[in-house]
């Protein structure tokens, strides 16, 4: 089965406990408009790829740690659109959660989100409950603090941050979560698998970035020119655009480099190969080109 | 030692890595301002009292649960005193983490608790794996969707609720949590210790809504009348003051009745008794019975 409807499918699984009965409606819908349809689904995708290139055993359990990858996600992004940060009314080119929902269930979606990926984590190691604990702890440091996702985010409201240590933890900690979980769940090492996680992560980033100032929101699904708005640190304004253009070829050329040894690393090479286009589009490449 | 001590111990061993190298300063001060210092801290007594009644053998495990079950109240206050949910400037006597650090960090420190509840717990089961998974599950279906305090809080969105439902969701499900959890932790079977956790959490419930219309707020920490000023169901507004009165001590009379048979089960009726009487003091029993 394609990646894609496995994440799809785990995702469905996830959430169906939050709609049983007895749960009150507005929430399950806001959850489920959190997460369905979803975006490119990539870090869930780069989990399950590792795992299959670390000679995945355990189909339920990388799975469940993708879906929870990608919930983790989806709940940062309903908290993210809250009013007190971005106050975003759109979201993968639909009302996001705060706008179409209001904010009180924004904020209780995002954390029933979180509730609901240590869940399917915790369900789906039957087979091989010895991979529980290092998985957990994986999570937990790519979302909690000091390093994870909520503490990049949380350097948004100091007074002075370095943009390399914001980004990565507003984004590549996440990303080297998917990746570790990924080999960790089909029981492999997940250490050698950090440092590629963050270095696809600050890829992400930096492409999110050259997007926001180079695409309109039909292309982004969201506001275009967001981080000069904000006022939010980026790459693309930090480097230029050909300079931020170059750094992400940089990052995706080093971890094609670093990809550890493992049954399928050929396979997984040109599954980043095939990610790094769908992020920044020909089509942009030929733009800037043109422009510069 | 006595079950106060360990669970500031477990409290401040969880909180430790959001404080390590690299972490955002003032969410790490946030999280610490929503946790330290603590009120009565009677989920986590209830589930190390629950563990020892139950034949205590590890008490790591037990230790983690019980500051996983603190962690996700702390995080629910905080959440809660958002300025979209009761606004709140005071909790436990001091100002809230919104007021302290602001409406953004408030959100973030909810979440950042939220994941250092799952990563004690993870971290705690090293001696006895096997009780992870179902330890996991109890303290997922306490805090999540369908049943557990943010679908409690969720049901504050919709227009119509049951006010038992809605307490049982908001209140009677992370005690049911810390009873079954305290069991677990112990290797015992947690479901006979699900109904007295929601019999306590009710009773619980209705102390607060008699402390909120009868108490000012030197004695509870927050202001008083916040439920009827905030339109928030109450048992006390449902029944009168001494209906509720009425129904605080069924509750009570009902929890020691079904204790569970196990080793410790005496000496748990007496901690009941104990807290019951830390819930409502004598002085308002008197204050109530001259009023009326």
């Amino acid at each position: 089965m394609p990646h894609q409807d496995r994440i799809e499918r785990a995702l469905r699984a996830s959430l169906a406990p939050s709609l049983q009965a007895g749960h009150p409606p507005a929430l399950g819908a806001a959850m489920q408009h959190a997460v369905f349809p979803g975006g490119a689904r990539i870090r869930p995708t780069l989990c399950l790829a590792v795992s299959q290139a670390c000679g995945e055993d355990d189909s339920a359990l990388s799975e469940g740690a993708a879906a929870a990858i990608e919930l983790l996600h989806c709940a940062s992004l309903v908290h993210d659109d809250l009013p007190c940060f971005d106050a975003a009314d759109l979201r993968r080119g639909l009302p996001s959660v705060q706008r179409l929902f209001g904010e009180r269930l924004a904020v209780l979606a995002g954390d029933a989100l979180i509730v609901a990926a240590f869940e399917v984590l915790g369900s789906r190691a039957r087979r091989h409950l010895s991979r529980l604990p290092q998985l957990l702890q994986t999570v937990c440091r790519g979302v909690g603090m000091p390093l994870g996702i909520v503490a990049g985010q949380a350097w948004e409201c100091e007074p002075q941050l370095s943009l390399r240590d914001y980004q990565q933890a507003k984004t590549g900690a996440l990303f080297a979560a998917a990746t570790m979980a990924g080999a960790q769940a089909a029981g492999a090492d997940g250490t050698p698998w950090r440092a590629l996680g963050e270095q696809l992560g600050m890829a992400y980033q930096v492409a999110d970035d050259i997007r926001d100032v180079a695409l309109d929101s039909s292309a982004t699904g969201k506001p275009g020119g967001q981080d000069l708005a904000l006022g939010r640190p980026s790459m693309a304004h930090e480097l230029g655009l050909e300079g931020a253009l170059a750094e992400f070829h940089r990052l995706i050329q080093l971890t094609l480099q670093t990809v550890p040894a493992c049954p399928g690393a050929a396979q997984f090479r040109q599954m980043i190969r095939h990610e790094a286009q769908r992020l920044l589009p020909q089509q942009l490449m030929e733009r800037v080109a043109a422009a510069a």
